[in-house]
C-alpha cells in the first residue's frame, strides 16, 4: 500500500510526518473521509467545500492544495484501487514552537486509502449488521467551545465516548449535548423514523454536518418522505418506529436497539437505502 | 539537535510518526511540558503523576514507559542541555483504522527538547514583558465533553482562541468556562490580588492543575499569603491590584493589562516569583 505524503506517493511504513507538526502535537489539523465508488471519490464537492471551512474556522483559509482530488486519485491509482476508504488531511505544518499560529502556513497533506467492498445497487455494506448503539455520559462538545461543522484532528470526544461503551455489546454512542437532546453518534449522524416522517436533529445543535446526512436528507425529499429536523430526547429515538445512522464509510446502517431497547430499520430505512445505492450506482455506471 | 522517538536518539528533522498513529489521526495522545533546571526535570513527579492520569482518562493506563525520565535526560544529555524545554508525548500509537481504541496498546513515546535561559535567583526570564490579556469568546471546554485535567494533544481550543487575538497587541487569550466565569488562560492559569490576599479559579471549574499552580499555591501557602481558589468574573480580574499568568515555561508572568485595562505586578507577584526562582535555585546547588 501507497501513501500520500506532501506531494509524494510513499511506501505506507514510511508514510510519516515531523514530531513538530502541529498536527501531531495540537491535532491542528483538518480531514475528511471520504468514499470512491468505481474510482470516484463520491460527493467530492461537498468535502472539499467542508475541508476548506474547517480550514477556514483554524484561520489557514488557503491551505487545502488546488490539486487534491489530483493526489486522492494518484493514491488510488498508484494502489489499483476503485472501491476505497480515503481520509486526507491537511495540517498546519512544520511552525515555530508556539501555541499561536504564524499566518504563513507550509501545510502538511496526508492522504491515506485503504480498499472497501464495491458500493450501490449490486454492492455490500461495510457493517456486519444493524448497530447496537448505546447512551453515553460524555457530552458532544459546545458550539461555545468548538464550532461543530469543523472536522479535526481533535477527535477525544468521540474517542472518549467510544470508550465508555467497553464490555458492553454496542459499537456505536449515541452522544447528547450538554443540554441533554441527542447530538450524533461518535462517527455517525442519527436519524429515526415517527409515524412516518424522518427526523434528524437539526444543525442548529453541534452536529457535525455529515456529508451522508445531506445526501439522506435530499433523496428523502425527493422521494416524499416527510422530513423534521429538531431537537430530540433519547427517549423518542428509542420509541422510533425505526432508527438508523449515516457516515460515509456505513452510508444507511440501520439501528438495532438503544439501550437495549429493540427499534430496528424498516420500510422509510429500506426506501433511503435503496435511493442512496441508486445514487451510488450512477458512479459506476459513468 | 537530536530527539527521542520510541526509544531511539534520531535527528531532529528524522524524528517522525507514522500518519496512521492516532496521535496524528486523533490527538489520541497525552503529553506533558517540563523545564529542565541545571539537568534536572523541575517537579517530574507531578508531571509524571498528571501524563498518567490522562493516559488513565484515554483508557491507557499503563502506556506512560518506566523509564520515561530516562529517556528525557538521554535527550537533554545527546543535546548537551541542561536548561531546556522538554516536551514528552506518549501516543494511543498505530492500531487498526477503526475509532474505537482497541485495548492493546503500543504507544509511540516522543521527547522534544529546546534551550532555555537558565532559571533560578540568577535566571532570566522567557517572556521579554508582562503579559498583554484580552478576553476572547471561544470557551473552555466544559467538564462534561471532555476532562479539564486531561492535558492531551487536542489542543484545538487554546489555538482557536489565539487566533482571536491576531491583528491585536495581546499575547494571552483570558478564556471563560461556558457559564462565563474566569476559566484559564490558552496556556497559562491566572492568578490575580484583592485586598492582599491572592486568588485563583478553583479546579471545580474546567481548568487545567497546572503544575506551576500547585507550586505557586504551596510557595505562597509557606510565605503566609492569604489565599482563596473560587470562581471569578473577568470584571474580578481587570479590577485586581496585581495580576499574574503561570506555566512551566512562563513560570511567573506579570499581567500588564486585561482588555486593555492597566493590571501589572505588584509586591505579591514579586514575592511569588522571588520565591518560585528560590525553588527552582535549589536545583542548581544540588
Amino acid at each position: 500500500m501507497q501513501y500520500h505524503v506532501n506531494g509524494r506517493l510513499v511506501p505506507r511504513e514510511e508514510a510519516t510526518v515531523r514530531v513538530e507538526d502541529r498536527g501531531f502535537l495540537y491535532g491542528d489539523a483538518a480531514f475528511e473521509t471520504c468514499r470512491a465508488y468505481g474510482g470516484d471519490v463520491f460527493e467530492w464537492a461537498a468535502h472539499r467545500t467542508r475541508l476548506e471551512r474547517t480550514c477556514e474556522t483554524l484561520g489557514m483559509g488557503d491551505a487545502v492544495p488546488e490539486d487534491l482530488r489530483e493526489r486522492i486519485e494518484a493514491t488510488l491509482d498508484a494502489n489499483g484501487l476503485s472501491d476505497a476508504y480515503v481520509r486526507a488531511s491537511v495540517t498546519r505544518g512544520v511552525q515555530p514552537g508556539k501555541l499561536t499560529p504564524a499566518e504563513d502556513v507550509s501545510p502538511s497533506v496526508v492522504v491515506i486509502v485503504k480498499p472497501l467492498p464495491r458500493g450501490g445497487v449490486e454492492g455490500e455494506s461495510v457493517w456486519d449488521d444493524p448497530a447496537v448503539v448505546r447512551t453515553v455520559e460524555r457530552r458532544r462538545i459546545p458550539e461555545a467551545s468548538m464550532p461543530a461543522d469543523a472536522k479535526t484532528h481533535n477527535y477525544l470526544d468521540g474517542i472518549l465516548a467510544r470508550l465508555e461503551l467497553r464490555g458492553t455489546d454496542a459499537d456505536e454512542a449515541l452522544v447528547r449535548d450538554i443540554e441533554g437532546p441527542v447530538a450524533e453518534g461518535a462517527t455517525s449522524n442519527v436519524f429515526f423514523v415517527e409515524d412516518g416522517t424522518l427526523k434528524t436533529p437539526s444543525l442548529a445543535g453541534p452536529i457535525l454536518p455529515g456529508v451522508t446526512r445531506a445526501v439522506v436528507l435530499e433523496l428523502a425529499a425527493e422521494r416524499g418522505i416527510p422530513l423534521e429536523t429538531g431537537t430530540y430526547d433519547v427517549a423518542a429515538v428509542q420509541a422510533a418506529d425505526e432508527a438508523f445512522l449515516t457516515n460515509t464509510t456505513w452510508e444507511v446502517r440501520p439501528v438495532a436497539t438503544v439501550d437495549g431497547v429493540s427499534v430496528g430499520g424498516g420500510p422509510v430505512t429500506e426506501q433511503v437505502a435503496a435511493a442512496f445505492n441508486e445514487r451510488v450506482e450512477m458512479h459506476y455506471l459513468a
